[in-house]
């Protein structure tokens, strides 16, 4: 077995940006950014145009470049401004590439020439502490990054990034939560390497705080107290921010997992994941029949729903959705959820089995609860459903009934269909369109969404394999 | 409907003795003494024989007399004098009848005079306090009840301890965990009647203190924290000892809703609970199979067992499987057991279904526990009944694997095969007998137990419906 610094250095031949990739990618950022100043110098508009994020910082890894144009204007610029006049400003400097508008805090434009993702955001120039928009924190990451990092240090950033991404924990976007590249950055910086960072992350447990500027020297509780996150890296910029926040507990564990795993079995496959085999759908098919679990599918559609809203409202969903299941008495073994982001969304749950028996216990109350005891008696005595009883177990009044949904696709449908499931806890912006259309598939059902749904095939096969492609089959 | 007190009055003509009952019965046990002093006197042994219990109290009902003669010796009588001379004794005396030996504390002789049962009970005459056997106690519980109730009283005895047999909450004995004859009278002495102490019931909560003779006035939390008993009533004869520590948590419970009940709608079936109707092989086997459940029994012998050790031995082993089959993913809806109390035993278990879907969830260490990430990992990786992961939920890995136990027969069947269960909880003297013969049997299997086994079909018939015979089906 290679050792790890083996490893890293053939990893990291393979994502530094060559000259050539480099020249190509600035000089794609410096036209469009000059374009930009003399836009602004027309409107007499004061404002500064900054290269920002990895490409700035010299931390992007080849073939996957994003140039990040951040443009500053003087804090009495009012925000309507940004979306009024501002778009089309830098609609006009990035004339003839394709173009998306995005919403965060506030709009940017997306770009994309070639295969390399153009960001044009606005923020304000403001002292650190005053910030008066999400986004105004970045030049001063930038900064700060820039005045820290060493080449060395910039080659075990990369690595940091490809690993994460390898493993799927890289991106802030609620789609992932994972680690943002700015946090990659701080880990590299705080732990001193690649290798430290992993070896770093072996010894995090809930609530530890990492905290490069030492704010919180002696503090640490207070830092807890103030985020109350599983992950704390207090962002030297902002020490009122963790860096970490957007990192699920999952995600964390994960990067921990695959560290460990990494450490003891360094492999290339942490970077660059092969893709898994496509299936056909009589493959598929098979699979999950021999399977022996249940799979459901909830399909809705989710245009108008910007990516980081329509993750929150999935996630909002799936764990209401499981809720009402279990609460039926459904074990649930998985979910999961998958979205083109633009049109389609497919909520799966995977069951221990979506037939349950007919018959179920109903705990009453207990016999000193008078009201309710004669509410429960009267109720169950006149049950055409009463199977059993009732009876007395330990201080309680029960019965056996039977049950109202012994078939989860049913109790799914039941559920999606009064309100778009608003009753059961379906998110509001999802259950407006679940009004408009579902669907709940069931097993073999499901393959049909892999013929309609670009990408959910792929999705799918990965979904039911579950294990990490990083995990070693010999141990 | 009639009121409680009309109710009362019907009942208690029913139950007070007669004349003639009382003559029969009396003479009866002054046969028994007369012979017991006079061969005392032969032998030259001083000892006092006593008329004990609800004959001696005049608490005892019409038709179901039980004489209980006490032998009071001096305390420095040995106790294997007991065993050696007093039950030869005893069976001189009780020349004629039907005798049996028994064991509680120290041995006694039972025995039967048509359908009259006779105790004759050895015990020490002791100063109250200075105790050398249980049954040293009685002789004071005699004279106390003896003092203390008048006529209108003993008749309130009887209607309480007729209403405790009704619903199944009379008896100290394991088998019932109810209320004893003494624990009826101080009762009633406490409350003042029947209707008092039903009312009094409606009041208990788990750890109520009853304390008659005002022990613990003002110092309650003192009786809880040293009898630590969900309903706890202070012997007048001995603030030491809780009367009521034979009782059951449901016992108590099914006395206080059979009370509530009966003041709601007062009728004589709490007293005279009608038999249920007999069902045929085929009818019981219809009724099995609509149920939607699954009945599972074991049958083993029990030979040897006293009474009370074996439903010892019965309720702890199941506890045990019922947690068994629980940590196989089983859901256990009801459990009971019905023995002879001389030679078989069947313990029951119904479940939702005897079968489960076949794979199931193993939720592994936090990620942060390394040594146990590597096993399970390990494990995981190479266990051929693998089906999705392992994979990361929350901060734990798990994996999707088939179930080892779908079936719970199977379970059943494979850890009573080992050492008669004893690793998973049977109680070891029926581990004992499980080891030499068991039968697991599921269904309509259970018919041939109705067959072979007397008094067996009228308790599965009872266990299926499962209802109280008092509740009122119209509310």
């Amino acid at each position: 077995m290679p050792s790890p610094e083996e490893v890293c250095r053939r990893v990291l031949e393979r994502i530094t940006p060559g000259q050539a990739e480099r020249e190509r990618v600035l000089a794609l950022a410096e036209g469009i950014m000059a374009r930009l100043r003399s836009l602004l110098a027309e409107e007499g508009l004061e404002a500064d145009v900054r290269l920002e994020g990895s490409l700035a910082k010299d931390t992007w890894l080849s073939g996957e470049a994003d140039v990040d144009i951040f443009v500053r204007f003087r804090p009495d610029v009012p925000k309507r401004f940004f979306k009024e006049r501002f778009l089309a400003l830098a609609r006009r400097a990035a004339e003839g590439l394709k173009q998306v508008e995005r919403y965060a805090e506030h709009p940017y434009l997306e770009c994309l020439a070639d295969r390399v993702r153009v960001n044009i955001v606005p923020c304000y120039a403001v002292r650190p502490g005053e910030w008066l928009s999400a986004t105004d924190r970045t030049p001063y990451h930038t900064d700060f990054v820039r005045s820290h990092l060493d080449e060395r240090l910039k080659g075990e950033v990369r690595l940091l990034k490809k690993f994460m991404k390898g493993i799927g924990t890289y991106g802030a976007e609620l789609r992932v939560g994972g680690f943002s590249g700015y946090l990659c950055e701080l880990l590299v910086l705080y732990y001193g390497g690649f290798l430290e960072a992993l070896r770093g992350a072996l010894k995090w447990r809930k609530g530890i705080v990492v905290d490069i500027s030492g704010y919180y020297g002696g503090r640490e509780d207070e830092a807890r107290e103030l985020f109350r996150h599983h992950l704390i890296v207090v962002d030297p910029v902002d020490p009122g921010r963790n860096t970490a926040a957007s990192v699920s507990l999952e995600k964390m564990c994960l990067f921990m997992a695959a560290a460990r795993e990494f450490l003891a079995r360094p492999r290339e496959v942490f970077f660059f994941p092969p893709e898994l085999p496509v299936k056909s759908d009589a493959e598929l098919a098979e699979q999950i029949a021999s399977r022996g679990t249940s799979l459901l599918a909830i399909r809705t559609r989710v245009a108008g729903l910007p990516p980081d809203v329509l993750w929150g409202q999935v996630r909002r969903t799936l764990r209401a959705l499981r809720g009402t299941l279990k609460n039926e008495g459904f074990r649930v073994l998985r979910m999961g959820a998958w979205s083109d982001e633009v049109e389609e969304c497919v909520l799966i749950f995977e069951l221990e089995s979506s037939r349950l028996p007919p018959v179920v216990k109903h705990v009453g109350p207990p016999v000193w609860v008078e009201e309710h005891v004669e509410r429960f008696l009267a109720k169950q005595m006149a049950n055409p459903a009463l199977v059993c009883g009732p009876y007395i177990e330990g201080d309680r009044w029960v019965a056996l009934v039977r049950r109202r949904w012994p078939d989860a696709k049913e109790l799914l449908r039941a559920r999606l269909s009064e309100g778009g499931g608003r009753q059961v806890g379906v998110a509001p912006l999802l259950a407006q369109r679940v009004q408009e259309y579902f669907q709940v598939l069931e097993g073999a059902e499901l393959i049909s969404l892999c013929r309609e749904l670009e990408g959910f095939r792929e999705w799918l096969v990965e979904f039911l394999v579950g294990r990490p492609r990083w995990l070693a089959p010999a141990r």
